[in-house]
């Protein structure tokens, strides 16, 4: 990890997890410059069964980290969700995002949406139009990316980017 | 799936999954007969980061299937939790133990608590001490198992051993 210091270029995969969509995010950090290299949704279908979504992810997960080599990923602390169920299906969603990473060695970051708001915006209360717009300039993009969860996750990558380090490390 | 027919014997891995602790339960059906053939919890310390906790629940459950070769993985649907937190941290561990499993290619199969209290003991009001108390009775050990975790996962895997399949193929 202290290698890190020495890297010119680092290369930050945000994840935004969830069954049905897990949005990602791959940013290069070179000097202070930063820039969008990919970015998308790993979606999953309603009807299939559980095993199989999670697998999905799981290997998408995987194929991304091993096409761009990110030398991080990050993770949002999960908001409260709204009921219990839904934490649930959020959280098995986001322990095989978590495994997928600690499987190929990178270390996993996590900031609250607070953090991410603020490494975007500079302000915490900022909405989410808000944020997504910060992305799109942040990023020298043309359109704020689509999905929602990509512009999400590549918030969250932005937020990956700087270097309060230890402190995060899940 | 169908070929498990033909099968004289079953192996079935019921898990009881946690961060902590992750109850687990390996039983043999041989015609009408169960016979307990291993049981016990796997443990991750409260101190070690959670990507490491989580490869250490995937890295044991990945071993025990190796190991034990069931032709089923069978799990609980998660009750309700008392708030989202404690969903999440659950959810993240499931998850793994879900992929495992599927890595594997093991059906996963779910059922509901009164699902698994009726199995262990024909009546769906029964307290946990019941439960432990029949587990002990049907698969004609000593003592009743413990820790509670791997007793819990005892009788998950009793009531993955009935014939209820389909219906519950997670």
């Amino acid at each position: 990890m202290n290698s890190e210091k020495k890297l010119k270029e680092l290369i930050i995969l945000g994840i935004d997890p969830g069954l049905a969509d897990t949005g990602y995010g791959v940013i290069k950090k070179d000097g202070q410059k930063l820039e969008a290299v990919a970015y998308g949704s790993i979606k999953t279908k309603r009807g299939l069964p559980l095993a199989e979504r999670l697998l999905q992810i799981e290997d998408n997960v995987s194929k991304l980290i091993k096409k761009y080599k990110p030398n991080r990923v990050v993770i949002e602390e999960l908001f409260f969700c709204k009921n219990a169920r839904t934490a649930l299906v959020v959280g098995q969603a986001r322990g095989v995002v978590i495994l997928s990473a600690a499987k190929n060695g990178i270390p996993i970051l996590e900031f609250t949406p607070l953090q991410v708001k603020q490494a975007a915006t500079g302000y915490g209360q900022a909405d989410k139009r808000q944020v997504q717009e910060m992305v799109k300039v942040i990023l020298n993009l043309k359109n704020i990316p689509q999905p929602d969860d990509a512009a999400d996750a590549l918030a969250i990558a932005i937020c990956g980017s700087n270097n309060y380090y230890h402190d995060n490390l899940l």
